[in-house]
């Protein structure tokens, strides 16, 4: 098989996306290339070469590149169909909700807790301080699409079904941070999400992402 | 064949993606279900049972139920595989890059786009009159996704490569409401991207949705 290198970091939500694929698809044979964000490493012509919007993560694979850590997952599933977690589903209706809570996760979750992580985490690594009244107006959002999530858990283990999917994966890396940065009460305060939460996050292959980074 | 309902409208952006997809396909048997959002029926309980965030548009493909324009598309495309436009590629390569390719649509272009035709046209609908500075600094940030693109097109005919993909058509409706608006010159301005949007703006299925919008 042609080798699979990762052009990434360990610490990016959207590498760990990738690498959280692979472990599910029992895939270990690849090599993470770090790219160093603090130095503006994925700003310079030879990583712009391969990404040129100048952002992590970038897959390699033979003689195709691919970037987008949501693209990169579904190529990833569709590449190694044959083994590991049927991460897209095993019927009909399971693909078509895995398909849907994907681009859920992609258009009404990820803006606003990206935003939220981006304020209380990422705005001092630039001198900048945390806009609260951001953090606020973003956690009301968040409030309001997590209300549809637990109404949507409360039939269901996963958000497509009775099967972890990528649609729950994709949710992995900034719901994790959200806890980090002590914002886990949107999540524990709604029964079904709570127990999602619980049963995604403890996953093997999330544990491993996770621990590495 | 299972019938296929569409809950949506003609003039809305993300409905016209799904029926782009469909006329693609060869797909002419459904049912256009109007859903009229100036009287909020997107709002009431009735189409919230189908969509829970309350957007459009809805597929009903049976007892199978899909939303989120995107996931509807690869729906369509993954379902109707033997018939029409092989929009997800036909090659390695080519399904590589449609998917990095619709993933760069879904996340580096829609959200500018969105943003200004929010306000040059929708802020009216709501009483609101169009904040030019938000234009001027989205459109700032559109002209350096363009350059990206014309770098990108000035190597390959569609997005993916030499053939038309779901990654070019879902930059369909939105691109033709920014001319419009009056704001094609970023797109003029620029000979590839100019000349990929000559091609896939003439395309039978696109001259058939946005006639009828």
């Amino acid at each position: 098989m042609a080798p699979i290198k990762i052009h990434g970091s360990p610490m990016s939500t959207c590498t760990q996306r990738v690498l959280t694929t692979l472990a599910e698809k029992g895939v270990t044979s690849y090599e993470l290339v770090p790219v160093d964000l603090m130095v503006g490493e994925h700003k310079q012509p030879a990583f712009l070469a391969k990404q040129p919007f100048g952002q992590i993560p970038v897959l390699e694979h033979g003689d195709i590149t691919l970037f987008e850590s949501r693209a990169i997952a579904r190529y990833i599933v569709s590449n190694f169909a044959g083994q590991g977690t049927p991460l897209e589903g095993t019927d009909a209706k399971t693909k078509a909700l895995a398909l849907t809570w994907l681009e859920v996760e992609t258009n009404n979750y990820n803006p606003i807790v990206s935003i939220i992580i981006y304020q209380k985490v990422f705005s001092s690594y630039f001198g900048q301080t945390c806009d609260d009244a951001v953090v606020e107006e973003q956690l009301k959002k968040l409030e309001k699409v997590l209300d549809v999530y637990e109404t949507h858990l409360q039939k269901h283990q996963y958000l497509a079904g009775a099967e972890f999917t990528l649609a729950d994966l994709s949710h992995l890396p900034y719901t994790a941070m959200m806890y980090k940065a002590g914002l886990s009460a949107p999540y524990t305060s709604r029964p079904a999400v709570n127990a999602w939460w619980e049963r995604i996050s403890s996953r093997e292959s999330w544990k491993k992402v996770s621990g590495s980074a």
